[in-house]
């Protein structure tokens, strides 16, 4: 799908690809950031100290990207599959259960790409301070939109917990959804903070 | 260009598309995310004291998404006519010029991002707090995706004004980047602190 035509999927009133999908694409642009970042800075003058790391760099942050991508369908199928659970009519035996089960597994989805967003802002402190210092800007642009992306990611895990009625399960991702959000944004301050110094203003 | 080959592109050693450009995506995802807001909202039952707002709320965002959609392009494009003004040979007259006229034009694409971002902000508000409920994490996303945009254009409006010599054209858009940052600050924690009543956890 082109670019224009995302975009218009997403303005459409249908509502996939939505939210979810947008946090996942924010954690791909982000951690694709990284990549041009790492890749304008390898092999050059001035840089050679930090070639290694950054090249493994790199290669975690391709995966990443490509994986987030491919979470931007995940989580619009995810989400039709607890739609399609709703709509069987209400007598249909283990009806509850197939609705529960694919809201665990629609909250499944922006819990990755949340985890995924985190480890793409990890990534941008070490992008940020050894990488390209006129590349540095997009270094930030890349740990904004992941966390963005995370905590976007967050938001959906949250709406899918409220329809959720296993109260083990709902436990366990909301003290994990304060874990992430708590790290991410402690990440977040700490790249800009390295990319304000390097921009000197 | 598709989403994929977009995202191949932010990531190659190419410095265009970069942040400037993946902010303007930000603020396009989030306008977009607000049309579909609208249009899950808009004919409804129990919204129809909001309809008319929401009518007004679609169209603007319309605009601005497909505005902010046109500058993933031209910020690519300005960047690149001054990556081609640096190039001239050192001793062509006029070349300071160029390259000062070429920054100064680089700077006001991610500057017309950052203020359709705070816009974009502004109607997230609104959109999360009348729109469909059950849609309300998505106008949260908006949120979330549009001031990373703002956040992420400033860095780039700030990358140009380094190399900038014109003193009175700095201290104008500094103030103007202080301002459009406080206001979208402000409005995502109005937005979120919303969106998080509505979720109710």
């Amino acid at each position: 799908m082109k670019v224009s035509e995302f975009l218009d999927a997403v303005a459409s009133p249908s509502p996939t690809p939505g939210g979810g999908s947008a946090s996942a694409l924010l954690c791909s642009l982000g951690a694709s950031l990284l990549c041009m970042v790492c890749n304008l800075t390898i092999g050059k003058k001035g840089y050679e100290g930090s070639e290694a790391e950054l090249k493994r760099v790199l290669e975690e942050a391709e995966r990443l990207r490509k994986r987030s991508e491919e979470l931007i369908d995940e989580d619009a199928k995810a989400f039709d599959e607890v739609m399609e659970a709703y709509k069987t009519p209400k007598e249909t035996p283990g009806r509850a259960e197939r609705i529960q089960n694919s809201l665990k597994s629609a909250a499944a989805i922006p819990l990755e790409v949340a985890r995924i967003g985190v480890r793409v802002l990890e990534l941008s402190k070490v992008v940020a301070f050894k990488g390209n210092v006129n590349s540095v800007s997009d270094a930030g642009v890349a740990a904004l939109a992941a966390e963005a992306g995370v905590r976007g990611a967050l938001l959906n895990v949250r709406i899918n917990l409220k329809s959720i009625t296993d109260k083990g399960f709902k436990e366990e991702k909301q003290f994990e959804i304060r874990n992430i959000e708590r790290k991410s944004k402690e990440l977040l301050e700490e790249v800009t903070g390295i990319v304000a110094f390097k921009l000197g203003n």
